[in-house]
Formats: structure tokens, sequence, C-alpha cells
């Protein structure tokens, strides 16, 4: 007898399920139902359809070879039945039956199955926003909205855009609506940072610092109370409990919470995250219903605790693992090291494991280096400053996290994945310190960032590194409880002595030998470019006796891009 | 008491094992000896040092803020003592003592050492090649080579070159001297394919065709019995068992040999690859020994056997871990997974594990595949074609080897990083199935081709994909004993169906179903873009009785590269 298997949601993980059970069980009978009319298509891609990157909605519709994934296609090449708008209604576990609704025709009917999938995905989290239903306010959940955002700003209708929420998609969609459309545009964050689920506040700060170099107005600490304007002519403003802020375009990218309702109403477990609970066979706690994509939580590996991690990439692990395990065959997902990634005007970010904040939350005892360093090998002409944040738990010496920032993209991400396929399994620091990475002067420097990193890391934890982060750094000094020696050469520190005199001292690093006497009593902040010299200095004056000193995590490399206004103006 | 240590080789291992431990124990007492007069530069470089990249010799040798490397910032900067130009001649283990001779004062002297280390590195393989003494006859194993080069270059003395090995040095001289120079190159290589040690011949195959596109000429299968010319006016030319080749130049690029006669003589055991044997401290069987970099041999992590991996990057880790165990902390160095990756004209490649060749030396039973995809979102612009091969063990299921090509170097390195970090503990095909790697689509595809590449390696081991290799299907396909099915569409179908008539038909994937009747008999090989396609079309072949299919793995995006006179010129 063919298998019934009915698969719920048609956009990542439903499909890739479908499309599995049907290439390995080829007498399985598939029916894959979506409310809305736009299927399989690649909701990631939505700011860079914005943006321009994309010229049409159908290159997030097509496969690589140009071929619309729409109902057609399904059936002609995939063997499945998908049936648009229609809606899942109720699940009858016991009898096994799900309720559907078709949207056009408005006409309920009851379809068995001998294995259910919900594939449901998340919502946008708008809460009771007063304004969100306004014409020109829109989530970024779906083509709709991506396609009424882009009719706005490609009819020229849109001078000013604020966006609600510094989370990855509205860092994307912030950059979408400048770098194409020269939109004014201002992005509002209720927390002290902008990407704070996944990066700590001084990496964050630097992709800050670059969006507002690229003309994006941020502002952090604010909530948006209400969205203002007319029903009949659309958005005019957002009010903050501060400022009032005119746009004639709002996105609400406040992130998204998993669509349980279905599976909840049907009796499906939940679980601490409020998403649908599922074992690593993606089984909910019906065996014969499974569930994958954004309506789960999932294990994260390096904490052990349940998180929500709404991902298309995901998603679709998800649903081979699902496919798999209905047509048959075993396979299991583990969890997730939430790596995330994300390009940001002329920058990229990346990241897996847990920031130090979550590595706290989690009863760690997080300590961490920041190293600064070129991305290949510092002699090739296209090299660029890498920023890398390595993060391990001082009493285990567990890698905890690492977050990564640069200007080339693939070799941002590059570091973060390779640190990240590790964390599936506890991994030590010191595997970091001896990891062998491909090398060749045009994408590598000969001593890898990794392993640098995790050296800084090492020395820190061993005490031979005494180290200061730049936001301390800069409240220090700026109040003057800091005072640097700056270990450059003196064409590079002048313009910080000249703007600061006294309290930025600079003896280049190989005259030190011979200046000790130059060198001022009392603590003293170490800085060089990046960070390795001034740690030799450290260890160097520790010899000579000058106990008192502290260096500047990733040097001038971190501090230049932390606070722009801080360093002289470059001759 | 100081400790005395005396380091033999100023280049990577040595000079990162003297930093080291200076930093570790400030009060040890370092000499560094090398026998030649450039110390402390980064050999990989040489390359882009002749081909312009690298302006002058001194971008070489300088650290990441433009600091000379020499004496003197060993001196004030390390607190390490450097003698250059001296040599080391034997060393009496058990009064530890060296003998070492001034080159230039000739003068011998005898040094005595607590901890000794050999850097000592490898020697060019030139064999008794005649005629490799000429001038205008260059290894690439210096400086002093690479000066010579660019300055015969640069002097524009050099029309045509031959390059003599087809390893990573020589396709990157090859690089260089084409590139910038213009330089009509021929690349000569014994074996039957290019990177024999790195690489399976199909990817090879794309890399040589990728160089044959770039003029430069490639000899396979040929051995380069005498070089030819005067000794006064320099080379003319080589000469093979078949032809003679003029040239104004000649790079031999054969690859290079541990250096081990004053480790040999000393009584140090060498290894079953001639190399020095260390243990995982760096420890030679004297423990008052350490070595690192190119003169010792290491443990490959997928093998377990003992291999020579001369690397510079490689070397450095050698170089701390030394140094931390002769400051008295304790570090190891596991094994290398035989990483390797470098830059061929607008192309890069890279790998880690063990090829299939290896793999059966080894004895494993390798089963591989090949993919092509988008390197990011097939939708985003600047996604470029990536091919990856893919290795694992049939028994124990357990991952072998990875290869990778592509244009976006980093990308592509990144990739082989990924796998090449998991090999270093065994780990099973299923873990590269579903593993999460950091997606955004300006950067990565929704389904990662890593993942995607464990996909198509399990439907092979499970027997749902039976696949043949390009190279298997054009040579039976030349031999009018191969039948194409084309599921691609009729646009880019038709070109081939017109070249080769009834061996080569098209039915688009999508109107299969209602064309079964029109799909010839006997054996067919399906053949669609890169490979799912055709895939999903033998299951459903299968399922509708037509067993005798094979997958094309790769399909026209292997096709293309391999052989581009076989496709039909792009319109």
């Amino acid at each position: 007898m063919a298998q019934q298997v009915i698969i719920v949601g048609a956009v990542a993980a439903g499909t890739k399920a479908a499309c599995r059970i049907k290439r390995m069980d080829p007498s399985a009978n598939i029916t894959l139902i979506d409310r809305d009319s736009y299927i399989s298509y690649a909701g990631c891609g939505i700011p860079y359809f914005v943006g321009g990157d994309v010229a049409d909605l159908e290159g997030l519709q097509a496969t690589f070879a140009h071929v619309i994934r729409d109902c057609g296609y399904f059936k002609n090449v995939k063997g499945v039945n998908v049936r648009p708008r229609v809606e899942a209604v109720s699940i009858d576990c016991k009898s096994k039956q799900l309720l559907v609704r078709n949207l056009a025709e408005r006409i309920e009917e009851t379809l068995c199955y001998d294995k259910l999938v919900l594939a449901v995905g998340s919502v946008p989290m708008i809460f009771d926003l007063p304004g969100a239903d306004l014409p020109g306010v829109f989530p970024v959940g779906n083509l709709h909205h991506a396609k009424g955002i882009k009719e706005r700003v490609s009819k020229g209708m849109v001078e000013s855009a604020v966006v609600i929420g510094g989370g990855a998609k509205g860092l994307e969609m912030a950059e979408a609506l400048t770098d194409l459309w020269g939109v004014e545009t201002t992005l509002i964050e209720m927390r002290d940072q902008l990407l704070h689920s996944a990066f700590g506040d001084d990496m964050a700060l630097l992709i800050q610092n670059h969006l507002q170099e690229k003309d994006v107005r941020v502002i952090l600490s604010e909530r948006v109370i209400r969205i203002v304007g007319d029903s009949e002519t659309g958005v005019e403003g957002v009010e903050t409990e501060n400022q009032k802020i005119s746009c004639d375009l709002v996105i609400i990218a406040t992130g998204t919470m998993p669509n349980v309702s279905l599976g909840k109403n049907a009796g499906l477990d939940l679980g601490e995250t409020g998403a649908i609970v599922v074992n690593e066979l993606m089984q909910t706690s019906d065996p014969d219903i499974y569930a994958g994509g954004d309506c789960v939580e999932m294990t994260h590996l390096v904490s052990r605790r349940k998180i929500h991690m709404p991902m298309g990439s995901l998603a679709n692990l998800h649903g081979r693992v699902i496919g798999t395990n209905i047509a048959g065959g075993r396979d299991r997902f583990p969890g997730t090291v939430a790596s995330c990634c994300l390009k940001v005007f002329d920058m990229a970010v990346a990241r897996a494991g847990l920031t130090v904040k979550q590595s706290e939350i989690e009863g760690f005892d997080p300590v961490f280096t920041i190293v600064v360093q070129s991305d290949r090998a510092h002699f090739y002409p296209t090299q660029e400053l890498m920023w890398m944040k390595l993060i391990a738990d001082k009493r285990s010496r567990k890698v905890l996290g690492i977050e990564v920032m640069g200007s080339q993209g693939d070799a941002v991400k590059a570091r973060a994945d390779v640190v990240g396929a590790l964390l599936y399994n506890q991994v030590d620091l010191s595997v970091l310190s001896s990891l062998e990475v491909g090398h060749t002067p045009p994408f590598a420097a000969s001593l890898e960032i990794i392993n640098n990193a995790a050296n800084s890391l090492e020395n820190i934890l061993e005490g031979r590194q005494d180290s200061i982060t730049v936001k301390e750094f800069l409240e220090l000094f700026k109040k003057g409880k800091a005072r640097v020696l700056d270990v450059r050469s003196t064409v590079q520190a002048g313009p910080f002595v000249e703007k600061y005199g006294d309290q930025w001292v600079n003896i280049p690093q190989e005259e030190l030998p011979n200046r000790l006497s130059e060198i001022p009593a009392g603590t003293l902040s170490l800085v060089c470019g990046s960070g390795p010299r001034s740690y030799e200095t450290q260890l160097f004056l520790r010899e000579k006796g000058y106990k008192e000193t502290k260096n500047v995590q990733g040097g001038i490399g971190m501090i230049k891009y932390s606070d722009p206004d801080f360093s002289p103006p470059e001759h």
C-alpha cells in the first residue's frame, strides 16, 4: 500500500521533505498544502530582491536551471501534488486526519495521512504595535511583503524609511533600501546593540559604525511605541518613547515566532522556547507527525539547551532528515551550532556557538580575545583586515563561540564555519591552536587567524597576556584614567601623540630596550597596530619589572573601527 | 641558570620556535643560525614576488607592520641572537655540542646547548639532471633563486620558459611567468596528471584545461632528460625523451627532499619517508633535540601513515609547539590532514585528506562523487560554479578526502578547510550530510555544496544513484558506446543534439512523464547541467522499468571543463 503523506507548508522544509520521500520511495503519495499562493521560494533572498541584486520575483522561485518551482514543476518533475491556497485547520491525531480549508473556494475537506509533516514556519513578531496595519508598513515574512516593498521603492514612493529591529533581517533590509534606492533609512533597535543574539557588543559596534558610514542612521535603546499615518494615504512616521521620525515606509523586522497553533491545538508538545518539540529524527510527540524548519526548536550543541533558530538552511537540513525517516530510512538531525552570517554593505560578519553573554547565562565562565590581522598573506595585494573574537570557557578550556568580521565575505564565513564544524563536539582551545587549514598567500596568512586567536586566548588564560578590551580602554582613557604606551613606528603613532599629548607616549617596539628610562611610571595601556607587538611589549616590560600594563585587545585595528572619532584624521 | 637553546634554520619553524621560547621564558639564551644571509622570509610568496604581486624582496621579509625581520629586529624586538651565514657541521649528542662553521670567515666553532632545534628545511630535488647548473636554470628554494628569476624576466631576457614539475610550485611559477610577463611557458610533468599528490585526475584535468586556456602549454607523461645550453650564455632548452623545447629560462619545481644529513650523521632516527622522526612533542629520537618544518615527517591523520609535507604553515605550527615544550610548557602537534590550496590564474583549488589513489594504496575502498553547483545562492549575481569531489570509504562510510575547485578562492578554501577540520577525527559521511554552515545568499547556497556532495555520495553508497564519471563517459561516448539522454531544456541541449545526432537525445525533465515512449532502448547516460536532475531522472526511469541508466557525475558542468572541445560552441 502506497504511503499517504501530507505536508503542511511548501517553502523550505516541506518541499525538501516531499522531494526526498519521493526519491527514496517513488510509490509514496504526497500532498503538499500551503495557505499561500507562492510556494518553494528563497525567503532569505527577499532583501536582495528588494535591493535589486535579484531583478524579479521569479529569481527567488526558480531552480539553478531557471525552472520556476510551481505546482506543475512539483507534479511533473518531483511527482508531488501541491495544493496552494489550502490551509490546515486542525489535526485529529487519533484518526490521523487533517481538516483543511480551500481558501479560494472556502470549502473544507478531510485528508487522511499515514505520516504528517508540519513545516508551517514562523510568523513575524508584530505584537500589538499600533499602526502596524497601515499601508506602507511591511514585515519581511513572505513574497507578498517583498513585492509590496519593492513596488513602493521602485516607483519612487519612498524617500525615507524606518526599519524596526536590528537583527540580521533588519540590517539586510536597511542595506537594500540605502544602497540601491538611496532611501534615507533609520534603523531602530530597542536593545543597546545590534545583532544581540549573535554577536557581542564589541563586534556589533564595528558593524554599527560601518552602517553609519554608509548613511544608515542607527538608533539603539529605543522602542517604537506606535506607527502613525493615515489608513488611506499610508504611513507617515514612527514614534519612539523619545522622538518622532517621519518616513514613507516602515519595515518590521523584529524577529519571528514559531507558528505553533496547529500543532498546539492537536496536543503536540511545545518546548521551553515555545516551539514544537522534536526528537533527533524530527518526530514530534506524536511519532506519526514530523515537524521541521522555523516551527520547531532544536538543541544548541554548545549549551545543550533548546533554541529556536529560524533559518532556511536549517529548514532544508530538517526536510531531508524528515524525508529519509518517513521513507523508511534513518537519519538524524543532531542540533545546531547557531551559525549566522550576513553581508552588511562592504563588510560581512559570521559567527557560531555562543556569545559571551549567552555563555554567562548558560553557566560558563567565558574568557575571550579579539585579534585583528590580514585575511591573507600580509604582503599579498588583496589583503584586508579581519577581526576575530574567540570565546572559551575558563575552567574547561572548551571553545564556546567565534565571531568574525571582514570585507571578504567568503573568508569571513569560512572561519566561522571551520570553528562551527568543530563545535559539534566539545573542542579544546588547544585544537584550534594547531589546527591546519589550507595555506597559500592569495587566500591565507601563513599564521592563520584561527591559530592566532587561539594562541592569544591561551596566553590570556595562562596569565601571560593581561589584556583590556577597547571598550574598557576607551572609557578609562576618556576619563583621563589610562595612559598609552604606543609601540608602533613614530610615523604611525605621531598623530595620536599630537592629539592626546602626554596621555599617549610613543616608543617603537624595537627601540624599547634602549629607551627603558623613558617609560612612564604607573599603569600603562599598551597599544600597537593589532595586538601582537603590544603583547610582546607586555612580556618584555614585565621581565624588566614593569608589572602594571594592560594590552589593548586588537590595538588600533579595533580602536579605530570602534570609535571613528577617537583616532586623529589620517594624512 | 638560563637555558641555552640553539636553533639551526631561521626561516619558519626555527624563528617561530625562538620567539615562542623567548615569550614564555625571557631568561632563555637563544642562538639562531642559518647558512643563508636571508632569514625569516615567506618562501611561499616567491611566485608572487616573481609574478609582480609583491613588488620587492623586502615584501617577503617584512612583518605585517612593515618592519624587516633582520638580525637587528630579532635582537631588539624578540631578544633572539641570529647568526646568518653560519652552517651547522655536526652534532655531538652526548656532550650536547654543535660544531658550526662561519661561512664568511671560514672559522669553525663549538656551541653548547641544553636544547637543540633542527629547522633545516628541505632541498630541491634536482637529482643528476644534466645542465641543471647552467645560467638561467633555477629551483624555487630560496630568495636567491627568486631574485635570479625575477631579474631575468624583468630585464626582458626571457621570451620562453620551461617549468619542470606539475606540482603546486610549478603551477604557481607558470602563472607568475605567463600572467604578468607574458613569457611563453611550457610546463612538463612526468606523471600523467598535474598535482598528483593532492588531486585526482578528474580535478587535475579541470585545472590543466584552465592553464591551457591561459596559454600555458602543458606536457604530461614526459621526463626531462637534460637541460641544454652554454655555460657562458646560459640555457637554450630542455630535452625530453620525445622532443626538444627551446627556452631562455628553466624552473625546476620537481619537489623537495627533507634536509636530513645533519640529523642523520648525528644518529637521529629517520622514518619511512626519509625525513626525521619526531613524536607529538616534536622531539627527535634524542629528547634534547627537537625538529620541525620541512625536515620532519608527520602523521597523516586519515591514513595514520607518516608523510613528508613541506608547508610553511605547518612549519609555523611546529615551531610554536617546539617553543612551548622547550620553554617548559606542554603542547603537541597531532599531525596533518594534508591540506593544500593554490590559486591557478582565475581559479583556485583546495583539498584535504586522501585522493582516491592514495586511499586505495592505504587499503581503503574509496567511493566518490563529483558535484557541481553555485558557490552562493544561484540567484545572487556574483555566483560562480564550484566543483567538489568527496571521497568516503565504502565499508566504514568514513570520509577520506575532499577536493574543491572554483573561481572564488576564499570560498573554495573554506570548503576544504571545514572538511579538513573534521578529518582530525574519523568522521562519518552522515555528519557532512547534516553539517551546518553559515548561510546568507551573498556567500552560500541554501543547500550547501558540502551537504549536497555528502547526500550524493550517500545515494551512491546506498545504490540509489548509479553513476559514471565524465572520463568513463567520454571514453565510451567517443567510441560510440554510450547514448545520452539529456534532460535539460531544449535550448540548452539543442546544440548537443545538433552536433551528436542520434547519440544525444533530449527530453526535458518536466516533459518525461508524458514522453516515455520516446526514450530510446538500451543503456542510457543521463546528463543534466550538473547532476541532480539526471539523478532524479534515473530514479524516475527506474520506477518506470528502465533499469539501464548511468548518471554522468557533474553533468555538463563537468563535461564542458574536462574536454573543452567536446561541447558544441556556445551561441
